[in-house]
This record gives structure tokens, sequence and C-alpha cells, in this order.
């Protein structure tokens, strides 16, 4: 694994996005965003990934320079067309605009049609705790996940993202409604690894931890089996209905090509019913640190562990990785700097 | 199984509470909650958990005439104290308020502090549904399930309330955060079966699907693993923060007197950004029945199955329970005759 330093990576990214029409500000937010996803450790959805996103710009399926529209508005409640525009930054876009509207409304909602895949869901959750709000976000993807009581691949992964600030490091919850992404169950196989839990079926239909078993019979397992297979399909629900966009069923199987997806992007400003609140929310970060507390003390299933809530290592992999440079897979960073 | 008519359960269960101290109206709301909710097929929270209701008011849990007070309200988002009240009355004005604000400002969230147990959380679900809005709804619990990573039991299940409406019949994910509740485990055990999939761990620390070794370990696993046990860690944050009310780690562990938990009601308004909506939501309505078509197209992985949706099997159980009358357990409708 290469280690470049954050700041040459932006540069790098940034110059190409600019060689591909992004507009001077709008390639530094993108790169950015890329950048601090590897930086945070979200290897999969980082600078890995840019090269693909560039594909995705060649091909047609992402519009450079379009930027979301207003379609409608009702009070708190927003509908936009994010006009396949870069995903990342539609989806920064409406979470700005979710959060703008939370501190007018107390809480603030924007659906968002016909954007695309916004890489890190956590970015949004990050980008809602660092002003001081609670978020929750999802977007629907593509058909990659078969419901429970089904062998074929009707419903998507459609990653949830819940984020609560906190003055120690927010708590964010960034998780796809399958028990492991294709991506995982790559990185197992590659490691020689059995997953820790059951991951899905093989061909002849048992619940296996054997990587390339699920990946041979393309049927990997919602979380939680009924459950987040029905939480999925009411995600897809919710954000092809308020926004008026695209359900799963109606989005490409292939990657390259899944665009015009749906999107929620949700903001609540505790501070606006907080009668405690003078400075920076102290009855809500109470509560909030409290609970952190709570589960830090929780008695460990195996002695030298410790029970961790989502997000908690971000901070720390943020810091070694300004330190160190980020990691970035070496052919990956040839394909780079060949763009 | 006893099979009792709708209307006779009501007018029983109506009677008891006005001779408890409930008022007519309130008499007639609750005591109909727990019939529809036994009508609708959820026998766990319906009229057989009705003798555990007049426990927690016969030892003060309930305080059976206190109506929930706004104490903050910000635009779209407000914040109430539920007074210790019957947790289903609560829970229901409070959906109405989020529908109320919904209708105004597009979304409506209300955060409520110091309530009870709201029985079945579907009820409210369901009621927004019939408004024609979606709903996301949720609750803290007693601490009852282990944190990912941890063997003692300091998270709630925290059931989670998920509807949309649809002219055929709403979607309504009503789920907790456990794999397996409790009753669902001796439901299990008392049949002789193993659970169709791992739903704990036994005091050796294995996965198992053997109910009887999860009830002795107390370890019952959080849906999807690690992501149940975020999931209902954050959950538990936005409630107690919204409403600056009790966190889980707060609450008794002793379910009769588990009193004082926090809730959260969203709504919203479809029509509000539907350009199209001139009756009951055509554009909307028509994107929800699409998905509902893809999940049942979905090929069955065992022949002569269906994909099912969330809550797709009420409306038949419930003229079912209609036309019959209410399944009640033979000692519990003495009990309550009783009381």
């Amino acid at each position: 694994m290469l280690r470049i330093p954050f700041d040459e990576v932006l540069a790098q990214l940034a110059a190409i996005l600019r060689r591909l029409g992004f507009s001077e500000p709008r390639a530094e937010t993108c790169a950015r965003l890329f950048a601090e996803t590897t930086c945070d450790g979200v290897y999969t959805h980082g600078v890995n990934r840019f090269p693909r996103f560039i594909a995705t710009i060649r091909n047609g399926s992402v519009v450079v320079e379009a930027e979301p529209t207003r379609l409608a508005a009702h009070g708190a409640l927003e509908r936009w067309d994010g006009r396949r525009g870069p995903g990342n930054l539609n989806a920064l876009a409406m979470m700005d605009r979710a959060l703008a509207l939370s501190r007018e409304h107390g809480i603030g909602c924007v659906a968002l049609a016909n954007t695309n895949h916004w890489m890190r869901g956590g970015s949004y959750g990050w980008r809602a705790a660092e002003a001081g709000c609670i978020s929750v976000c999802w977007t629907n993807t593509m058909p990659n996940l078969p419901p429970w009581g089904s062998a074929e691949r009707v419903i998507g992964n459609n990653p949830l993202v819940i984020a609560v600030p906190r003055a120690a490091g927010p708590v964010v919850l960034d998780m796809a409604m399958s028990q492991f992404s294709y991506g995982a169950l790559e990185s197992y196989r590659k490691r020689g690894e059995l997953l820790p839990v059951d991951g899905g079926f093989d061909t002849q239909g048992n619940l296996t931890r054997d990587p390339a078993a699920i990946e041979q019979s393309w049927r990997p397992l919602p979380a939680g089996y009924w459950k987040g297979s029905g939480l999925s399909m009411v995600l897809d629900m919710i954000a092809a209905m308020m926004s008026l966009g695209r359900a799963t069923h109606q989005l490409s199987g292939d990657p390259e090509f899944e665009c015009g997806v749906s999107q929620m992007f949700v903001a609540l400003h505790p501070q606006a019913v907080d009668p405690e609140a003078v400075g920076p929310e102290p009855g809500t970060a109470a509560i909030a640190d409290s609970i952190v507390a709570s589960l830090h003390n929780a008695r460990p299933a195996h002695t030298g562990t410790r029970v961790r809530y989502p997000g908690e290592e971000t901070l720390r992999i943020r810091a070694e990785n300004r330190e160190l440079g980020l990691p970035v897979e070496p052919l990956v960073w040839v394909e780079i700097l060949a763009s």
C-alpha cells in the first residue's frame, strides 16, 4: 500500500476533475470528499474508487456540471432533482439544505431524485454532526440483494446513515442492508478466511460463512434476514415516493450504469427544543455522553476487548492517515496518475 | 384459544379501564388499541397483554389520567412530556400531533419523554398510513439486549416502525432490534422447535438456534449482529436527546417497572411535494404499487412460496378475526373478567 500525503492526493484528484470539466470549487470539494473518505479509513469508497467514478463520468452516467434544482417546497420539506450530477456533490448540497431547513423549522427534509452514487454515506452524517445536528439519510441502489424468501436480487442494499453529534466525536452509523458487501466478501476470500457469521446462501440454498460460495450464488444475506429485507424495501419506497424518483427495480443492474438513484436527507436541530441550550447543546450533550459511557462500561464478551460505538475508530484513523499519508492501492494510484 | 367477538372484548376492556379511573373516551380508545392489536394478529401485544398493563396501573408505573404536555416547539419540531400516562394513548396522540405538523410543514416531528410502553408500535404506523402519510417512529426500552461485543444487557431492543400508505393496504415494518423477542424464544421452546436461524449465544458463547440455551444465557442476538446493535444505540440516543428524556441505561430492568421511556414520532406528507396530487396521492401511489409488484414478482427461493412485504398478512388476519372473534388465551380472559 502506498502512503501519499493528503494534500497531494487532493491536488491530484482535483486537477483531474478540472480537466474533466469541473469548475474550480466543485473539483476541490469533490476531490476532498474522496480524500477524506480514505483518510477516515473507508478505503472501499475513497481514492480506491476514484477510477470507477471517472469511468461513470466518461460513460455519461455522471454529468459533471449538473447541479440539483428544487422542484417543490412545503415548509420543512423539499423535493429536488439531482439532474444526474456527481453523487457526492449532490448529497453534500442536499444535506446542507436539510441542515438549513432544520435551523428554520427544527427539522428539515430533502428528497432527491435522479442523482448518482453518493460514495461514502457517512460523509453527510459527519457534515451534519459537525454542524451540531442529528441526521438520517439514505440512498437506494441498483438491485443487488435478494429479499428474504427469494433467490433473485430485486432489492438494493440501500445504505442508511444515522449520525449524532458529540463533542468527543460523533456517533456515525453507516450501514448497508446486506450483512456483508460484495467488497467485504472479496476481501475475506482473498485472505482465505471464513466470514465471522453467516453471510449468505450457497448454491444449494444453505446458509454459509464461505465468501466464495456466496459470490457464486449471488445470494448475500440481508442483515437480520427478514428484518434487513423489510427495512431495505421501506427505505426504497420512501426515497422514491417522496422524491418522485426511481425505485430500485427501475435502476440498471450494471454498476457502471447505476445512475438516477433516489435519496433522503433529514436533519434535526436538537438546540431548537433544548431550553438549556445556551452554548453548544448542553442538555443533549450530557445525554449523548452518558449513553456512550454506558456502552463503554458494558462487560466485554471477551477479555481484553471493549464495546465500541459506530464510528468510534474514525478520529484515530483520521489522525494516523493525516500523519502517515493516505493508504492507496499502488495500481489505483498509477491509474489515477495516468487519467 | 377462545374466540370472543371484537365488540365484546372492546366493551369488557373499556369497562375495566373506566373502573380504574379512565374517562369514557380514553377508556374506549385505550381498549380499542388493545382489541385492534389482537384483531391484527399481534397476539403478544394485544388482549393477552392487558393483565400486565393493568398491573402497571396498579403499581403506579402508569398514571391513568395523565395527558402529554408540550414543553417546547420550533416550527415542525416539538418536545412533549408524557407525564407517565398510558403508553398507547400517549403514542397515538403524539403520532396525531406529528401528522398535524406534517400537514402544515410537509414533515412533522414530536419527541416524547417520560412515557410508557406503547404496546404494539405498528398501531401508530397504521394510524399515519390511514391519514395518507409516511411515518417513522420508535421507542427506547429497558436494557434487554447485549450490544455486539458484550455479554451484558445494556441496550434496548428499541422497536422501530416505518409505515408507507398504499390504497391496497399499507406497508408496515414493525421491528425490534433483537433478532427474536423473549416471547418468540419462549414460543419456539414450548413447541419444541429450533429457531430458523441463529438467535443468540449459549452460555459457552457459541451462536445457537436453541431457544432454551438463549433464555438461559440472556444473550439474544441483535438483528444483523453489529448492525442491529449500532442501530439500537443511535435510536436510543436520538429519542433521549431530542426529548431530553431517559436513555435505556437509565430505565429499570424490571418489566413491570419499565416506565418513563423516550419516543420519536415523524410524519411525512407526500402530497405536499407531489404536483400531480389532486386526489389521494397518485404519483406516489403508483410508485408504491410498482415496488410491491417488483417484490411479488421476485422468483421465490422455495416452490409454492411467495415473497411478502412487511404487514402484508394484516388485512387478511384482521378480516378473519373480525368474523370469527378475537383469539384470546382462556386463562387471560378469565383473569380479565375477574379484574
